[in-house]
């Protein structure tokens, strides 16, 4: 039985350091100050389990930092600091750090922000930025380098991607308004420029026909960005109809709050006036007056699984699979109910 | 008069480009693949509007990257997107980009991500995370590092810093509370290892002692982190007592509907049996059940506060100030309500 070799990695853990300090301390390339201590720490833990870098190790270990970059479309889309956690946690326990870039869903930050990394030498990238496009993704698998899509995927390529059940989500949650007895059903879509906006809007429509529901055109509005504030403004052109819906899909979470704000505004309760479904079941919606019925993402494990695609391509390990996609269920809280007569009267 | 110097900001802005970008032109420090067309329309606006580096800018320019760089203590914590899109908007306007780092509260991490953006060459730090230990600021200050504070202080330092103020905050929140006619309060406080932690517990037991309230050290709960999941631990302690409180304020919004989770699992209403007050007026808690009485951050002015002191301190500038507070003041919404009869037999 051969030893196992030793790595920069046992290296770190044995010298309670971060293994691009190992790499530094090696290679000579402490351009920053280290304290004496921890370098004369690492050379120890070095010398103690007989570390000998080898060519392929040291040429490795040269290229690169330890450290993963990920774009993140809205920092304050409550969607995404799980997801970002499990990408953290995974990262870390694999000796891998995390910067993140907000690009706040332009374009023009997206592709900044790639470059910022890229020069900032990150190994891999995470992009969960859903505008990028496909150009700059196609310059990115021209120059190998690693990249997970997380939540958005691109068409017709392999690339690697964690996404989610779009079809299957939306089917769930109108389902249930419709198995409420709900027909007369708005839809706040997500903006048609994006991959999720687009899969979701054209599920619900699915879903419609299936169940032989009429999707009134009046009803579908299609909000701007996937914001409760684009989520308010939509709704109210849904509200003000002659004949307004008695329940409303909202494309995620946050557009469904804004439709919250835009029925309370109207005078109207939810559930008893207006049944309201989001998507994402992201931290905090079972806190909501009332508690929100969402389609649950189970946004850490997301993470966690972009983050072992990530790092399984930068270490060269074969891919087990390219595409992960995550399955959800629909949470029932307290924001629908069963379309009452005082509903039909006026739908 | 004399024309305005011609910066590489302005040939930026004819191009079309990031600064950056005209920088590796110019500089012949393209590492990474440009396009021959970026390169081309770079060169042609630097001639048009008669570029002329100066040894000074010429010198200025080669050590900046036009990227800042952000400790965020819990990317989760809803009260800090605001503050990065404050922070955001300010660098972008301003030509620089952002990349963040999420510390999770562990000084570690804090270290780890510190020197990880020294690394990657950003021309400053926003530190937002609040356990880093004083000796790794010290470093900071002594190597002339451009850094700012945000929502923190050290003490005896004149660093930059943008802090809020804790004792009006907490002030107005209890005077409210006594104001209704409560007397037994209860505080969930924050991490005693953090400044805000201690000054908002202090600024409770200032206040109280000055409405002449007894607070009962049974009644004081100190979460061990400023989290839902830490809040809802800290207020079990405090309801199972035998002369639970009528009202709690919890020292950030966070805990606060850690309260409101642990409150209802006990039986207990908000607000008849339980008023609650929180801090920070984080985004969509006026959505929730009920919407919640808390204090007013502006949590986005602060970030372009904080961008501000640190780009003028990387741009060389005098600094107008050196402290910025952020004034605050009270939102009362539904979870707080008069001491009612119920109540007062109770306790």
């Amino acid at each position: 039985m051969t030893e196992p070799r030793i790595t920069i990695i046992d290296v770190a853990r044995a010298a309670s350091v971060h293994p691009s300090t190992v790499s530094r301390v090696l290679n000579r390339r402490a351009e920053l100050s280290l304290l004496p201590e921890t370098r004369q720490r690492v050379i120890t833990a070095a010398r103690r389990l007989g570390y000998r870098p080898s060519a392929l190790a040291r040429s490795l270990r040269l290229q690169r930092t330890f450290t993963l970059g990920m774009l993140v479309p809205n920092i304050d889309n409550p969607f995404f600091p799980p997801i970002i956690k499990g990408v953290e946690d995974t990262a870390h326990a694999r000796g891998y750090n995390l910067v993140l870039c907000n690009t706040e869903d332009s374009s023009e930050r997206e592709d900044a922000y790639l470059r910022v990394l890229r020069e900032r030498q990150v190994d891999g990238i995470l992009i969960a930025s859903s505008f990028m496009a496909d150009a700059t993704i196609a310059e990115l698998r021209r120059d190998r380098f690693p990249f997970v899509l997380v939540n958005r995927g691109t068409r017709g390529s392999d690339d690697l991607a964690v996404l989610v059940d779009n079809e299957k989500g939306v089917a769930a949650a109108l389902d249930h308004l419709v198995d409420l007895g709900h027909r007369r059903i708005g839809i706040v879509a997500g903006p048609q420029t994006t991959m999720t906006g687009r899969q979701r809007l054209t599920a619900a429509r699915v879903t419609l026909r299936a169940r032989a529901v009429k999707l009134d055109p009046a009803l579908v509005s299609v909000a701007e960005a996937f914001s409760q504030e684009a989520g308010y403004r939509a709704a109210r052109r849904l509200l003000v109809g002659v004949e307004p819906p008695t329940a409303v899909f909202g494309a995620n979470d946050l557009l469904a709050i804004g439709v919250l704000r835009a029925a309370r505004e109207a005078g109207l309760e939810c559930p008893a006036d207006l049944s309201l479904v989001g998507f994402n079941d992201m931290p905090l919606t079972e806190f909501f007056g009332p508690p929100l019925t969402t389609v649950h993402v189970p946004q850490r494990e997301m993470g966690v699984r972009a983050a072992d695609l990530l790092i399984a391509q930068i270490e060269g390990k074969p891919a087990a699979t390219r595409r992960v996609t995550m399955d959800v269920h629909l949470v029932v809280r307290g924001s629908t109910a069963a379309l009452s007569r005082s509903q039909q009267k006026t739908a």
